[in-house]
């Protein structure tokens, strides 16, 4: 690992306390020396999860000390017992700490609907306290995975000032949706730059919509989606505000952390085999734009057709025109990468299908969709979907 | 074929004209004896196929006198080329019946992008013309098929006025999505009914909005999804008008034969197993309703667990999260059929599961998710979706 893993100001841990079967990493723990600006952004779903709620409710001090997340079990739909279950939970690591149960905010993936054995969540925690390391960010993002096939870390190093870098580092688990009702992402980033609650509010809000808001892998929103910021200030620069060509930096490291955390979920989507930007140009605003790339990134038909390497263009067309935006169907060109396949509407024949076949066998290729004449653009990275997907999905929990 | 397939004042055909290969039937005709009273309800696509835009632009007469209707090539995404080859197409059969080439609605089905070879219709509509037949329903039914497992053909026989009866016909073909770009819905119907255009397009939209719109395989809306219907008048009723007792009768009869089509539509989902009812009561408004069972009908997770006879009640409380709609999630209760698996938000046990898993193993059963204490309601239709829906829309097109 290198040393980008590293934030000052941070330490984490990961292990086992007995909620996944067979002693499975299932309990991470990220923890701040001193309290961090802390900020976070939600599922939009109206279902949220207790710790989503709990989370919600303390961040409203716009500080932290330490972020506790479970795998195996969502802590979703479980009632007022679930709130009482992760306030319980975080409690332990707070009197670990020595701090108020307030700066410590729960996170939990897994399954829906099962109660959350917090008891063994507080058994846990001291133990886990005692081995919390600033190395510990591997055993933290392999300690946080559900179904993922492998950890997901990312880290940005940037000048600010004169010339002293700041880290961000950020950690994510995807949605890799092999078993019913695990498809949580969560992400969770650290730096040192110094920066105020609010400032990280509207850093991550912004990072977020252009990364982790533009990415689909099946269309599903979970009740525990989150991404959480922490700022130590650690680094020795002055502190990030407003508009500044700091803060530009600072965001511009944040999306590019963010940016490379979603690719790899998208990479990881369960039986994925590409990864796919859908690039839309030309609409009249970025709305639409991102409406229409939403649209054919979650369509199956297309999802389906990418799997299978058919240069299905149609469907293509026909999800744009599901979108519910307005554009010329008679001015629209599709280009796969450097392929044209349709240009004015209509399609440009066998020939060009056929390059284009091959142009979907390469890992990963861009969908380019131009609607008209229009100056707005909006990205989306999604994944094929194969028959693995439904055969695993369908299977009955045990 | 019972009698309920004839109706007066129509005629019907179908047969080969040679876009499908083989020899597989892929023209029909429908014909009335005199220009018919006519409307239509089209995709709500952007990108709307040449046969949808000459066919709205020509039922701005208000009457028609035949429907010319091809399989195995949708004319979408052809250009003017489309729009001609549509023109051409209908224009023989026009001549053939000796009207105004206006008063000849065309529909296509199939494959997107690939020009209509409207020189094979031209050749073949004498032939199909001379077998015109009242009992040609079922031929018509054939021939209007893509990926469809069987012809979908209902009735409905109500007594208006003074116990005089009358009939509505309705042909449909499904979304078999087995092949590439042949997702489309196509419905015909017919009565013997006097209504005006007016009339019927009111009560046609309506029952489309009750029925075909409230169906769900796998979310996607084609570029020729079109509903016609024609009424000759030739019953010895009272004109059908306003919201008077016959008017609600006739209503009513269109309704179910349009249901009885979807539901066939439904059953026919490739790969599909069994047809769900999605119940949703009790929501603060009939959209807010419609929203929910939209949004759990076209959730890709609870298609899988559907298909998986897997009682995963989280994903269709998650799904309901996602519709954008306001409800108190703690407020909400889920029943398959006669087993509650959810009240108040939170799950009743594992017991409660199982009995639900057995539930799901009945060819048809209705999932009711109770929102809060709302008077609006709304359902949806549904169909599993399994390993080989993708499987087979990931084959490359031969």
């Amino acid at each position: 690992m290198s040393d980008h893993a590293r934030v000052s100001g941070f330490r984490f841990a990961g292990g086992a306390c007995g909620i996944k079967p067979q002693g499975k990493p299932d309990l991470g723990l990220l923890v701040a020396d001193e309290d961090a600006a802390a900020a976070a952004v939600f599922t939009r779903n109206r279902v949220r999860a207790a710790p989503v709620l709990l989370a919600a409710e303390r961040l409203e001090l716009g500080r932290a000390r330490g972020i506790l997340v479970n795998s195996g079990n969502a802590n979703a739909c479980t009632g007022k017992r679930g709130l009482a279950a992760a306030r319980n939970a975080t409690a332990a690591l707070a009197d670990a700490l020595g701090v108020e149960d307030d700066l410590v905010l729960p996170a939990s993936t897994g399954v829906i609907g099962v109660p959350l054995p917090d008891d063994r969540i507080r058994d846990a925690v001291p133990a886990l306290v005692d081995r919390l390391s600033p190395d510990g960010a591997l055993d933290f993002a392999a300690a946080i995975l559900t179904t993922d096939r492998w950890p997901k870390v990312a880290s940005a190093r940037v000048s600010l000032g004169k010339s002293r870098a700041i880290t961000v580092l950020g950690i994510a688990k995807g949605a890799g949706m092999i078993h019913p009702n695990m498809a949580t992402t969560l992400g969770f980033v650290v730096t040192d730059a110094p920066a105020s609650s609010s400032f990280l509010r509207r850093a991550l809000r912004r990072a977020t919509d252009e990364t982790f808001n533009a990415l689909t892998v099946d269309g599903d929103t979970s009740t525990n989606d989150a991404i959480f910021a922490l700022a130590s200030g650690r680094a020795d620069v002055p502190s990030l505000r407003g508009d500044d060509r700091d803060a530009r930096k600072f965001r511009d490291a944040l999306r590019d952390v963010l940016a490379e955390l979603g690719r790899s979920i998208v990479r990881d989507g369960e039986g994925a085999e590409r990864v796919v930007t859908i690039e839309v140009t030309g609409a009249a605003s970025e709305e639409a734009a991102r409406k229409v790339a939403r649209a054919v990134s979650a369509s199956l038909l297309v999802k389906a057709a990418i799997h299978g390497c058919d240069a299905n263009w149609g469907r293509i067309l026909a999800a744009a025109g599901n979108a519910g935006v307005a554009f010329d169907p008679d001015k629209v060109e599709i280009r796969f990468d450097d392929i044209v396949l349709v240009r004015k509407g209509v399609g440009i024949g066998p020939a060009a299908d056929r390059d284009a076949a091959e142009v979907m066998r390469r890992p990963a290729y861009t969908i380019r969709v131009k609607l008209g004449p229009g100056k707005a653009r909006a990205h989306y990275l999604m994944c094929d979907i194969g028959p693995e997907y439904i055969r695993i999905n369908a299977a009955y929990r045990s």
